[in-house]
Parts: structure tokens; C-alpha cells; sequence
């Protein structure tokens, strides 16, 4: 039941609101927990976030960077496919009234209308369901409904938590999708991710952006060209030995330059840009029944000085 | 309530005295815990220390150092100006009957009698106090009544902490000052501390040294010289690249030496050494407006690895 | 109460069987947890086994190594002596049946039945037992009762976690073993294990193996080429000096080869391999009474890479 996990969750942001910092609103029946756009938010704020976007299946932490020195977020789960892919993966995306937001989290579980869930499972009746939109703008009465709807779920039944990538509690959620970003690339490779038993990931934490595109480009560029994930999967080496080399984001032709540099020579189209590149720089993959250890890709910390302003 | 969280946390604390090695004692009808006095203490006991002296408006952790690869004292904070201004920094001179300590906390607050006060707020009547003592001996109960009294309860609702430098639990509580130290130095250079959102911090943890001044020298220099704080910031940049680069102590002419040295350099005389000497070896001041990302100066392992007796 | 804080650990464990992917079964009376034989369990089984296996009185957390970049254990404690000698360590030779498992856990102190527990106190008479068992097989039933009855408990009152070293919870478990192995070096030189106050310690957390006995090279490999402890003693320096330098893995000669590799070169006798190898590559030395402050051995990457197939 994630949307129940996450909705408990939930509740704990909002037992410590003024804390975090966080505002609790009603859009119509609909909660909306406000952790970014005209709420200040936090570090603490964002942690909690990325936890109810993994369906708190997963523990997130600030941690230290060994690439920077500084500040960097960790995550790790047992349970992968349901945290990262079923939950956190934004794969939903939101409009309507001229709106629009990538959404994620577990109401996607109870809505299960990506080809996605197809493939992994993990589709669920709730009678509650939860939400992120990455968005500065708070979501329309009828984006609300219509998410609702969707997901199975009275308009009074689910919460929804926003945030822009350029607060600081999107920037700390963003951040801790190392290991989502990973699975995902891995299936898009065509390897079954029900092989995947746990996985352990950094990255970098960046410096909060000024508008939400750069705050698109940092966090990014933050899990492509500093971020490390270990993974531990079964079966067998061929699949992984054939697969891993084109995993981390030196697999594509576009590694190398910041995200927003890439965004203004294609453009402006986020569709032009290879989807390959979107896998975090260094990538282990340790074969639990065998012992196998294999790691790919590396770190590229001058494109991340670039990125970070430095 | 600072005082009412602190004291929350201390109850916490005493419910746990024989797992912290923490002797919770009376001096009168005060209650003192001693986490390092005649009471053997731990990291442990440390942590809790450091969490108590932000007014559990803090999360302080035992961590890597990036800097050493040996233990390191984490701390971060979504309530900078309460936790560490108003709670955390050691501003008032406890003295009596012959008596002297370093005290911090949030009695500081209920008491009210600095004049940082008048900058920063968070003034608050209070119906129970906490403070910290930095000391090696049990303060008398006339110094107990005296803060009760300036903090306006009741001596039996005040709650004081104590531990010298050179204890475990004194060792870390001290170095989870990374974050207060930037914002006094900040403070004392006119910055606006209400600017500041949020904050990041590291120091290596320093050998418990073997006597008091050891301790206040190997604690700071652990900051001064290996010490990293990344503050999440607002407002107008040139503020910030005026005062930036004379945020870090590599910005004093004493910097290079360890406390110990320039302590008995200037004839043992603390008023002697400059005052901008007190604030972390690295500053990053991040920008949430702009996203502009300022870093200032550089690590001394060096003068660390004399201070630490390596 | 050792047995007494391990058993509520358990429960804790219990009530998250289905999240940390562990198996409650029963070996006729005696409770047995399954965190990697049969069951999947993960990191944060393995984490909160290490956890019992120190009768909860440490802290261990998945890291980051300063060594790898990767994830690494780390572990701290404030009661060294019944954390990690009197429960930890595996120091009870579980046989019966043709079956053999190395048994650890606060048992032993109810069991009493090893020298070691002449030196250091710490048994007890417990209503209930908790152990831990490194093997790949559960335990049959006779078994279980002879542990029971020699520890002085039901075999209703006991409980065993068991996993084998090349699972990933069993990976977890053992490296963070580096405070202990520290212990029982010093204990083997002839230190007063006394005079330890606290330890923190941290090792890599390397690639689950694919069998037993690579299993158990690869971990104990983490820890004598990757391990790094730092402890706070009391007492006389010299004996310190004295026996510091013999403390670290480098002081055997067999250091400098992977424990697999060894293991072969000693036709697979165990007993043959020098007993001094086994402690981390690095251990510092905090003298709380005078600051002193030692540092001995060195990380061995190359030896690393080897064991984890790099």
C-alpha cells in the first residue's frame, strides 16, 4: 500500500509545519502541502519530500559529498522497483487550464495509466492517494479533481505536496532520484528491474538556483556528472556486462556539457537532448549471486563546476 | 519556545542517564546535568548536548570528514537565527562567587540581556529555562539562583548542562559550532542575519584534549581550519561580495596558527587574538534568489595536524 | 540487561518483517529471524542486525567511505566493552548435528561460557537470549535448544538472527565489526579493555559475494585493508605507545594479501593465517586524559581492489 505509506508520511510534515516551514492548504477538498513556492521550506523539508516520493520505502539523508567536500544527498532503499519506479519516477505529466507539472510519487500507483506500470507492477485501488508536482505554481481546483479522478480516489482523499527545483526542498528531492534515474535508464536498456534487490546513491546537493530552469539544469546535472549509484542485482552477467557500459551518462554523445548549455543549443527542446544521458555519472552494478563487481562511468567535476556557478 | 523544545530534548536525555554515562544531579532545586564533569559522557551524550544547545531546532550528526577521512561532527539547520543565534552561541559570561563559564542555550533568550538581542528577536518569556555551561566545575547554587533569576523562572525550572572542552561530550558539542561561528562572523561584519534561510556544516572531530585550554584550542581550531558551512542566503548580491571574502578566518592576520600558539603568543591575554580569526577555514554563501554561489577560503590541514598533535 | 535491549531491537525488526524482507519462523520453540538464508533482507536488515548483534548499545549507519566514494559502515558506540566484546564478537563456536555457525551476539553473555568473559564482566542471567549466527543453514532444532539451555533460557525465550556472510544483510553485519576487532586485538596484546571509553569506526561496504567463503574474505578484507577506528582510552601512555604499533593489520606479516588468496596459500586452514592480521588498517588512538593522540597503519586500496574485483 504506498499511498497509504506515503500519506503517513504525510502527516508528519504536517505535525511540524511551522518547522519546516511548510504550508498546509486546501485547494478546493484537496490538501496541498505548499514546501516551496510561497513557502520557504528547507533541507529538512526537501528530505521529507523525496521520503514520500519513494513511498517511505526508502531512507534519504544529507550526507558528504566525497566528490565536493560539501553537502550531498543520500539514498538508499530495499525496495527499488516499488520506491523509485512505482513512486518517485516522474512519470506523470499533470496539465489541464493551461497548466503544467511533472508529477510523481505513488498516486501514480493508484492512477497506473503509465505503459510503466505495465511492465513492473505494483498497481494499487487506494482509497487514498499521494503526490508531488514539480511546479511554482499552485495547482488549479480542476487539476486537483482531475488528479483525483484519476487515481481512483475522492478529491478530499488526496494530498498533494509542491515544490519548484529551484526551493531548497526541491532541490534536496530532485537530488535524491540518483537511484530512480538509474532504474529507469536500466529499463529503457531493457533489463528486468525486478532483478534489482537494494541500491545506495549520492550526489552532490547544488546550490539552489534563481528560476526554475537553472534549477532543472543543476539538479541534473548534479546526479549526470557527480552522482554515484551501487546497485544489487541477481541473475545473470551476460545481460549486466552487455548493459552496464551503456548505463552511466558518459553513454551518450551529449555527456559533457551542463544541462542548460545543452537545452539552449537544442533549442530549447528538452526532446532533442539524448535520453541516454539522463543516468548518474558512476554506475556499480554487484551481481549478489555471483560476486561480480563491475563499475562504469565516471565523474566529470569541471562540468559540475560549470553547472554550480563555481 | 526555545526553552520548551530545549527542555523536551533534555528530558530525553535524562531518560536515558545510564546509556550517556550523563549524572543528573541538584544543585539546589536546579537540576544540572553533568554530561562530563565528574560523569564519563560519550559522543553520544555530545550530540544530544549540541541538539540541546540549538533548542532541537538542529540536526547534528556523527559524520565522515572529508578533510581527515576520521570522524567529523555534522550539523544543519532550517531555524539558523533561533538555533544558533538565539540558542546555540556561548554570549553569556556566567560569573559568581569566584565562579566563570561560558553559557549558551536557550536561557539566553529567556534572560535577554545582550544586545544581540535587540538585532535578532526571539526575546521569549519562559516558564522553564535551559542553558549550557562550559566548564569543569559544578556551578554553586548562587549561580544557579543567578540565572534562574535573570531568566526570569523559578531556580527549580531551570535545567543547566555542563561539560568542559576537554571532555567527549564537551569536544563535540563545541565543534557542532560550525554554523553559529559564519553567522557571529557575519553578524559582526553587519550582515543581516535574517537573510540567511538555512545552513550547512562540518568540522573534523578533534582528540579530546587533556586539559581545558588543549580543548578550547584543539575545538577551534577544528573549526578555523577545517571547519565548512554553506549558508542558504536572500537578498542583494553585492552585500554579499563585499562582506564574503572577510567571512572566512583566512580573512585575519592570526590565521595559520593554532589557538593554543597565538593564545600564548599574546601573553595568554583571549581579547588580544583578532576577533575575525573565529569562523570557518570554508564559506560557501549560496544565494536562493539569484542562484550566485560564492566560496571563500581554504582548508589548513597543516596547522590541524599540529593543533590535533599529529 | 544485554539480552533484554537486543530482544526489543528484534521486536522492532519483527513488526517490519515484510518491509526489510525478512523471515519470522519458528526452529521447533525458539524464534528465528531468516534475514538472508531463505528471506531477500537488504541493507537496512543488515544494519539493524549489526545493531542487536551490539545489544543496541551503538549506533550503525550506511556512510560514505572517504576511501571508495562508495557506501561504507560505520559505527559508533559508548560502551565498547559490552557492546562489542561482551556481544558482538563471535566468539561462540555453535556446533551440534554436523552443523557449524559462528555464533555472536549478547547470548554469550548469558551463556558465559568463553575466558574472555574471566576479563571483562558483563554476564548475566537473562530471562530471554539473543544471538546471531553466521551461517547459511537454519539451525536445526537441537541445536537451538542446546544455545537455549546453555544460555540459561527457554528455548521459547531465545531468539537467533541468522544470514550468511555473501547475503547482503549478513554483508552489513560483519563490516561493521571494526570497533570489535579492534577490541579483541588490543585485548590479545594484553590491554585493559577498561580503559576504552567510546569508539568510531568505518570500513567499506564491499560487493556481496557469491559464496560463503568469499563472503567472508571480502568482508574481513573491508575492515584489515580499508577499516579505520578511532578509540577514546584513559590511562598510562606508555602502555599505549607500546602496544599501538602492534594494533593495525600491517603489524602481521600476512598482511598485504587478500584473505582469500592467504586462505589458499594455508591449504585452507583458517587457523594458519596470523592472528594479528585481523584489525583495521588504521587505528588512532585518543589518550582522554593527557590529549595524546596516535595514529598506526595505513589503508591498503590495491589489496582492496583485489578482494572486492575491481
Amino acid at each position: 500500500m504506498l499511498n497509504r505509506r506515503a500519506q503517513a508520511h504525510c502527516e508528519s510534515i504536517v505535525d511540524r509545519a511551522a518547522e519546516l516551514r511548510v504550508e498546509v492548504t486546501q485547494v478546493g477538498p484537496t490538501r496541498v502541502i505548499d514546501l516551496g513556492i510561497n513557502a520557504v521550506g528547507g533541507l529538512e523539508a526537501g528530505r521529507r519530500m523525496a521520503e514520500v516520493s519513494m513511498a517511505a520505502l526508502g531512507d534519504v539523508s544529507l550526507a558528504v559529498s566525497p566528490l565536493t567536500g560539501g553537502p550531498a544527498v543520500m539514498v538508499r532503499t530495499d525496495a527499488p522497483l516499488a520506491a523509485c519506479m512505482a513512486s518517485q519516477y516522474a512519470g506523470w505529466e499533470v496539465k489541464g487550464e493551461g497548466y503544467f507539472a511533472m508529477g510523481s510519487g505513488p498516486m501514480r500507483a493508484a492512477a497506473a495509466r503509465e505503459e510503466l506500470f505495465d511492465h513492473i507492477g505494483f498497481c494499487e485501488t487506494a482509497d487514498v492517494a499521494v503526490g508531488l508536482l514539480e511546479t511554482d505554481t499552485m495547482p488549479p481546483e480542476a487539476v486537483c479533481t482531475d488528479i483525483a479522478a484519476k487515481s481512483g480516489v475522492d478529491s478530499g482523499s488526496l494530498t498533494l505536496l509542491v515544490a519548484p527545483t529551484n526551493s531548497q526542498a526541491g532541490n534536496v528531492q530532485v537530488v535524491a532520484r540518483s537511484i530512480e534515474t538509474t532504474l529507469h535508464k536500466l529499463h529503457e536498456l531493457g533489463f528486468d528491474l525486478s532483478r534489482i534487490d537494494s541500491g545506495w546513491g549520492i550526489a552532490p546537493l547544488p546550490p539552489v538556483a534563481g528560476d526554475v530552469l537553472s534549477g532543472i539544469g543543476r539538479t541534473n546535472d548534479a546526479i549526470l556528472y557527480g552522482g554515484h549509484v551501487v546497485l544489487f542485482v541477481r541473475g545473470d552477467q551476460e545481460s549486466i556486462d552487455q548493459l552496464g557500459p551503456r548505463t552511466p551518462s558518459s553513454a551518450s554523445s551529449d555527456h559533457g556539457r551542463p544541462f542548460r548549455e545543452l537545452f539552449a543549443a537544442y533549442d530549447h527542446d528538452f526532446y532533442k537532448i539524448d535520453k541516454r544521458l539522463f543516468s548518474p555519472a558512476v554506475v556499480e552494478l554487484v551481481n549478489i549471486d555471483t560476486g561480480a563487481n563491475r563499475r562504469y562511468g565516471e565523474f566529470a567535476p569541471d562540468v559540475l563546476d560549470k553547472s554550480f556557478g563555481r
